[in-house]
């Protein structure tokens, strides 16, 4: 099969595996208090691609075909996720009206209620993670990682210095913290959950930590560079936007060029480092590619 | 020892093991970035009473009399509780520039350090009590009954319902629906985890379960006359800004006497509930007492 028909086919499957979870876990919409419960659906359908959980999948298939065991999980990461993106675009943070093509979630049930369906993902995030019939151990790992790396150890931190970059210019070494707090963090810990469920070997979580890294920080650059280059329709956000508010970004601080490059060193790096896993690891030296040349 | 004596020196020495922990567990105020940890540790030690820990422990020592064991469990719900607070105080919900006589996390640090001091406590908790030295499954279980009675099946919806009912008269059962959601949940939470984790007895939880609703809802009675009735010095906060904006309380909706007369009778029942569990439910006993005639 041709490699980009399968990862988009994989994509597709484990989308919707996730959905369903989802799906079945947030209250309807119709339940009191109806608001809250309406703004969560809303943020979490609003359509996202659900990379996070496809990582988390795709490291445990690895090495445990039972898929079902991990989907908890997978969920969870991306009700985190989901918390993440309705917080930092609050006006408090980086005010944006949209969001993935759609209004955002505080432009539609005002910031009130966006803030507590904020806070209620998060907390439904560990509600679902810890229901996932994996060992109490594991489960008690995943908890305490998450809620470091998304703490003060990580995202939360990385969030925090953007806010108090804004309008101004900000150097490499403030560039790379922001981005692999804000971003890098949760995609590793994604891939990372994945395979520790999955009971990879050391050297195997070793590797899949390198390439993590890797994607997570290309994953970036590419969001930094589509801000620039995309065209509102393919993206579904203000265009322009970061780098109008001189905010910290790739292009900002190495130029278009040498972020485009940047981007394809790094990718060319995350696929030699998965070559020890051979076959195992095929989908994820197509996921590097997918997400070098995605354009939304 | 007089019965008041006692169970101030006792919220004492709990306080002070709880503010050593938070303390030890924080990241100091001059960690980069400095304004996120300094707004934590602001909020953190504003002066609490430490009233959810001080349960949990006194729970925990009603069945095992090693307390450290329960210590991070009880101060990671006292971070979930000033989390709760941060975030209630924004302007996006109650709009309070004043919180235990000190002005407010966001007045101080602005809205967007506020938003993301409170994330970062109520992920804190989490970190911090997957370290406490109990059996994971029980961990598992704290984390799991946490995120659901914090979140959409708790403390959120009652905020939700709490910020929709703003401005419009409202019934007696939306108001117990409020207060019971957004108060007596984590107060008899902070019961039941010490219990828990101490191994009580299932008619000993029972008892405490049912202890705790009471004491809960007195709790917010209390608080609701103490807004009406309390001079802004004992308090600290704007007086009577409750009932000037139309919320949600219990004088009016019963009237101040009758509120008097209700807080009254709870607490004699949460008392006489306490019986079975004698000598070893003194403090609960004496707890309940204070908690009725508290001016702060």
């Amino acid at each position: 099969m041709d490699r980009k028909i399968l990862l988009k086919k994989d994509m597709k499957e484990k989308q919707e595996l996730v959905n369903i979870i989802l799906d079945r876990f947030l209250p309807r919409k119709d339940e009191y208090p109806k608001d809250l419960h309406k703004a969560m659906r809303y943020s979490v359908f609003a359509g996202g691609k659900r990379l996070r959980p496809y990582l988390t999948m795709t490291a445990f298939e690895m090495f445990n075909s039972n898929i079902e065991l991990i989907t908890p999980v997978a969920a969870g990461i991306e009700m985190i996720h989901t918390y993440s993106l309705i917080h930092d675009d609050l006006p408090d943070i980086d005010n944006d009206d949209f969001r993935r093509g759609k209004k955002s979630c505080h432009t539609i049930f005002g910031e009130g209620v966006a803030l507590l369906a904020g806070d209620a993902l998060l907390l439904s995030a560990f509600e679902l993670i810890t229901l996932a019939e994996l060992d109490a151990k594991l489960r008690v790992q995943f908890v305490h990682e998450l809620a470091k790396e998304v703490g003060i150890k990580g995202l939360i931190a990385g969030q925090m210095v953007d806010i108090e970059s804004e309008g101004k210019k900000v150097d490499k070494k403030t560039l790379h913290y922001i981005h692999e707090n804000k971003t890098a963090r949760l995609i590793n810990l994604s891939l990372r959950f994945g395979a520790l469920a999955g009971e990879a070997k050391e050297e195997e979580l070793k590797i899949l930590d390198e390439y993590g890294k890797l994607i997570g920080l290309v994953f970036q650059i590419v969001d930094d560079l589509l801000d620039i280059e995309g065209t509102q329709e393919e993206l579904g956000k203000t265009i322009g936007k970061d780098a109008e508010s001189a905010k910290a970004t790739f292009p900002a601080v190495y130029g278009i060029a040498e972020s485009h490059k940047k981007a394809e060193e790094l990718t060319e790096k995350a696929r030699e480092i998965l070559a020890p896993l051979g076959e195992k690891a095929l989908k994820l030296d197509i996921l590097a590619e997918y997400l070098l040349g995605r354009k939304e």
